[in-house]
């Protein structure tokens, strides 16, 4: 039996989401809200993993505006945990900050990293299936990720295409290779990937030993390599003027784009615990408990003739007449009223209060 | 020249309206909403008639706890003025005490009884008909009243009838004889109403001299002119009790079905003042300022392809996207949002919520 690996947790919990505005605000994205649960989902990403990641092996990186709201709903880990991005560059900038400073540690402890604002509904297949790919990380020279089953033909999602053949086991779990990612694709494609069987969505999140990251940098990404090797050196120093230099030459991309994308040698376990990315206000619609009529209410509700909606209204009454598909939130100071195919629009409404220059409720 | 008539304004403000839910509560009727204007209806049709009647012959009439509401809004009638309805028994029994009150001070006075919701936008029009209105009370053994022009063949409104033939004139208005008092008809009739011509919706507001409608009673009402003599004799005494006696003696009807629709010699202007009786919330959109896609807002707004809305959101920000013939009322404790088209439907919101005890918000 192999030794137990040595698993880190990076909580990406640095997004700026608009979609859930006006919930969610510039300062206040959604992994910082309650909106599937009773508390926030930077919480429940913490509380899931907690039986397999004690708190001082977890990390988590945002800017710094955001460390200081994680530090308060997260006050248990390590002082020096809490990863302050000195600027937005995406994730691959800060994914290799935080395998940097793991590396420092342990170069063969298992990198997870987990994004902040999922939503996964069967925690214990989750937990079962993260010990696996640990496992599978800490074994093999190899980049582990989820593969989420497609469950209807998203354009919104980036695909990866398995490679026919056996899979590996580890812990009884099968890990498919990764032939391929594929960026989100056209409405078209996406159906023809369904019907053709082999692809799955890309869950964002990824398993690595740290040596075998900076491995996969070397050989299929000199370019952040270098970068790397520069963040290390920085580390080492301790100087925080140096690794802030050192992160604002790391190409501003996305971990997908600058590695995975390119890199060879990608295992994938099919992520079959009740993920969500929870994208949209329309999502939750999915989540929350339902009337026989389709609604899903947080807060006292009435209604009459009313199908299909979703109101936010936490201690007030909602009452609905006559009114079908809507997505109706509720905040001190905003109300959304909003069909419910259209809140992907609702980032342009927060560009139209930008651009007149009301910048209250942002 | 006549001599000045003494006009009396009897102002009705004991109506519960559950239409403007949830702005109106149980003990906030509309008359006491700011619904179109900066003050409410109720300050509104106040200050309308004070040109051409001081405060000192103002009169309401209402039910002992929105007696508290209207003192603290007009605070400036004389102390008996303030009328109390012994209990909820439609506007007949009310408007017999309110005329029995003033026919004791002087039985020629003119009583203008004027509903305390409704919307008057040519406030100088309206004037200049109440006192030609006045004056033809004053004159005439005759019932007066406003006929409004019907811009619509309206199911939600009673109709008159003008006689054929040639009109009164009083202060150079013409003044129509009414020969029937019509219910609120079907869609057919109202639609046939305007084909015809010579109907006019019923505005509510009446004029008569206080002898006169002892008279018109006497002749027209002889179970309702018991009553009048029960309440004289009762105000006479100035016993509460026995005036609460024989108020609750008088058949609980509306003055249309106890005297207007049986009198003999109603006669009727043109109310063509800009009326409405604002009989819910999407008659508001009529009123407030619409922008280009028909959206109208209290309150900050910021709109993406939405049109026809109405939101009542003061002091908050209302986003729409997507959507369109909403009516959106936000409060402290209850938001609804209602197909504007369905608004009749809210006081069955009421209903439900009273059935499951669900009192809060009534």
């Amino acid at each position: 039996m192999p030794p137990k690996p040595d698993i880190r947790a990076v909580i990406m919990a640095g997004g700026s989401g608009t979609r859930f505005w006006p919930l969610s605000r510039r300062k206040l994205a959604k992994q910082f809200l309650p909106i599937v649960a009773d508390r926030t989902m930077l919480e429940e990403t913490v509380r899931r993993i907690l039986p397999l990641v004690p708190a001082r092996r977890i990390y988590t990186v945002a800017n710094a505006a955001q460390t200081r709201t994680i530090r308060r709903l997260l006050p248990g880990l390590p002082e020096a945990h809490y990863l302050v991005e000195p600027e937005a560059r995406n994730t691959a900038p800060s994914l290799i900050l935080a395998t940097a400073r793991i590396h420092l540690e342990n170069p063969r402890a298992v990198v997870a990293v987990l994004p902040s604002d999922h939503l996964i509904t069967a925690g214990d297949v989750f937990l079962r299936k993260l010990a696996a790919a640990a496992e599978a990380a800490a074994a093999e020279d190899a980049l582990i990720t989820f593969g989420i089953p497609p469950s209807f033909p998203s354009t919104g999602y980036g695909y990866l295409r398995y490679r026919k053949g056996a899979a590996r086991t580890f812990r009884k779990e099968p890990f498919r290779a990764v032939e391929a990612f594929v960026e989100k694709p056209s409405y078209e494609k996406a159906v023809a990937f369904l019907k053709k069987g082999g692809y799955a969505w890309n869950s964002g999140m990824f398993l690595w030993r740290a040596d075998v990251f900076a491995a996969k940098l070397e050989r299929f990404a000199p370019e952040f390599f270098e970068a790397w090797t520069r963040i290390l050196a920085a580390l080492r120093s301790k100087s925080r003027a140096r690794v802030a230099a050192a992160f604002a030459s790391i190409p501003a991309t996305s971990i997908d784009y600058a590695l995975m994308e390119k890199a060879g040698g990608v295992l994938a376990a099919e992520g079959d615990f009740g993920w969500s990315d929870v994208g949209a206000w329309s999502s939750l619609a999915g989540i929350w408990p339902r009337d026989a009529d389709g609604n899903a209410f947080k807060g006292a509700s009435v209604v009459l003739d009313a199908r299909n909606n979703l109101a936010y209204n936490p201690g007030r009454l909602t009452a609905l007449v006559g009114v079908d598909d809507l997505v109706i939130v509720n905040t001190p100071d905003a109300l959304l009223v909003c069909r419910r195919d259209k809140d992907q629009s609702v980032k342009r409404i927060l560009e139209l209060l930008a651009a007149r220059g009301d910048s209250e409720c942002l």
